[in-house]
């Protein structure tokens, strides 16, 4: 067993040689808080408390009206184009509106029009709750059943029956990651379309959608991309589905031509026929603002770090933390994010928060730290499981 | 004919007398410009930039997740509350969440399960057209019909066969307003439900949902609330449809208890079982902050100057504005806008538009203008008139 010390120069050492290390003072964080929950809220970037408030004098104050024809309208997709290279999606098959939720809900029911011979939806067993309402009431909607699978027996459970499978990325309480183009083709196989929840996996791990052959996809972006609370999520339709995507939530802003204020709604051409009602400005902007710190992110360096905070966690928690069950994979197959079992997880997570360490917990029975490469240290993660320690 | 110069000195002496005159001031106007489209993007109150980059720096940054629990997750009841006065609604029944096409959605599938033996959908045949749109996607996906119908026909129209009306309460394209309790008693006595969509009424004139009998209703909060562009919208259940309110977009944040990430949905007991994904903070607390400007705002002073200053530019218009065809009804029939014909109602906007008259026009003809009696005063409905004179 290694000291304490030892382990300190250990994470000076990881520190000092971070390839993104600078990246941490772009980011609005008190310097006595180890932030462990990106994984739910990412930090605020500094520029996003001024450029918000920019947008309200400028845009909607100084502009009024006028702001909607410059810029305002298109910025759903524009601000979509931002995110794409992020999970690896070519122009013009993304779109930030709405909610996670609201996106589920389109995208599911867009899927059982493509496959009106399917009467089956599979959804991720271990699916973050909403996912799962919303697959239930479109099942309810559009006369499907739901069944409910883990994401690696999809392969032998799918069947001529399924119109759609849903799927987590990275599963939200292990941290664990699904192989996307292994599943992908086995769905394919049997003639299902393969729909993707992003929202623990955009902004950590590297996402190819477009490579993978994905068909359709949601996620959020507050929590690796920094969005703000509760900013917009969004909603990856693939090109060649694009055309037949057909969504219930047509209101007016996925129109073709929405202030001809025309009686009939006709989709719009391209990837704005994901939109529902009149974009959330200044969330959006704020949305825009935050992204600004992937500038010249290379997402091999990112993962690259993800994966080594997690073994640092994991070597700290192995000296540390005698007995310790972690229910995050070891091998590559995790997201950014170390999910440590204990029987008393909602008070000894706050006691760590008292302590300035600040994660979150899931029942039943899970700490989850989450690592965000752009501002998590190899020294936090220490002092986490130093602290943890005290608890246990 | 009065000469422009008594014109001058009616509006001023108008102004003077104005019992709202010092709220101008609670509101970021450029001096230069008149600005008459409050009826589609709200000014910003001065206060709101500030407010919402406090939010990002003391709740987001200075907080970070613990703000889930300090008033964020309950902010869209809270906010609903605050509401709740201006349109005429006990507590417990409105909650502002997500976008109006979104809630017509919601609110239009749960009206069609509080009547499942009825198989039409009525629709205010001038509606703004996210209302049709959303109403024609219900009926697919619930194997109803919808029948457009104008408005005032509605008492006659309605029948056994109707599930629900959907009327818009004032009119975006004239500023007709309709009667909201003689409707609605009408359809009630067919068994219909009644839907309101309240966009152009709410934060001008007295709306009285609960007087009126009125099951269910939705509008926007970036017009006369001031929200903010795009900010998000609202959802009023009568308190006696509330157990019964079952709608399909039921994601985590409209279950009863959302952290307990259970399986299986179960829906709020109360109005928050119309909420879907998680809340859009920076947009619903810049609502939030906008909303002070209401307070000690009588609704009976604030109706009373909206139609003044209608009645001031049709006396303005009638002086000036030799045979221009004003699509507004002058009897008390009408919201908080004015609604000019003219062929060219783009080129002559945009005329208008540069010499600092902002307002703004609809699709075939119209020229709209809208008055908000917070901020609107009786010199700029003048200037509005005599620059139009120029461009006719």
């Amino acid at each position: 067993m290694v000291a304490v010390t030892d382990l300190v120069a250990e994470a000076a050492a990881l520190d000092a040689a971070d390839p993104l290390a600078h990246k941490r003072n772009e980011f609005d964080l008190d310097a006595s808080v180890a932030y462990f929950d990106g994984n739910s809220l990412g930090a605020p970037p500094k520029h996003v408390a001024e450029r918000v408030a920019a947008v309200v004098r400028e845009q909607w104050g100084g502009r009024l009206i006028r702001s909607w024809s410059e810029g305002w309208w298109e910025a759903p997709v524009r601000v979509g184009e931002r995110i794409a290279p992020l999970v690896g999606a070519a122009p013009g098959q993304l779109v930030v509106a709405d909610s996670t939720s609201v996106n589920l809900f389109k995208a599911l029911v867009a899927a059982t029009r493509l496959q009106p011979g399917r009467d089956e939806i599979l959804v991720d067993a271990d699916t973050f709750p909403t996912d799962g309402y919303i697959a239930d009431e479109v099942a309810r909607l559009t006369g499907r059943t739901v069944r409910r699978v883990v994401a690696e027996d999809m392969p032998a459970q799918v069947s001529e029956r399924t119109a759609v499978a849903l799927i987590n990325h990275v599963d939200y309480v292990t941290g664990r990651a699904h192989d996307m183009a292994g599943l992908t083709a086995a769905l394919h196989r049997a003639g299902a379309l393969a729909l993707w929840d992003l929202c623990h996996s955009v902004g950590a791990l590297p996402v190819e959608l477009d490579a993978a052959g994905v068909d359709l996809a949601v996620g959020c972006t507050y929590k690796f991309l920094n969005g703000g609370p509760g900013s917009p999520a969004f909603l990856y339709v693939a090109t060649k589905w694009l055309d037949s995507f057909d969504q219930p939530l047509a209101g007016w802003a996925g129109d073709r031509d929405p202030f001809a204020m025309r009686g009939a709604y006709e989709a719009d051409a391209g990837i704005a026929r994901g939109r529902a009602g009149t974009p959330d400005i200044l969330s959006l902007l704020a949305l825009d603002a935050a992204l600004d710190v992937w500038d010249g992110v290379d997402r091999g360096v990112l993962r690259t770090k993800g994966l080594a905070l997690g073994d640092f966690f994991f070597r700290c928690a192995d000296e540390l933390l005698d007995g310790a069950t972690i229910r995050t994979p070891r091998g590559e197959d995790r997201g950014h994010q170390i999910s440590v079992a204990d029987d008393d997880a909602a008070k000894t997570m706050a006691a760590l928060i008292d302590r300035g360490v600040i994660g979150d917990f899931r029942p039943p029975n899970v700490l989850r730290f989450g690592l965000a490469p752009l501002y998590t240290t190899y020294g936090e993660v220490l002092r986490a499981v130093t602290t943890l320690r005290e608890f246990r």
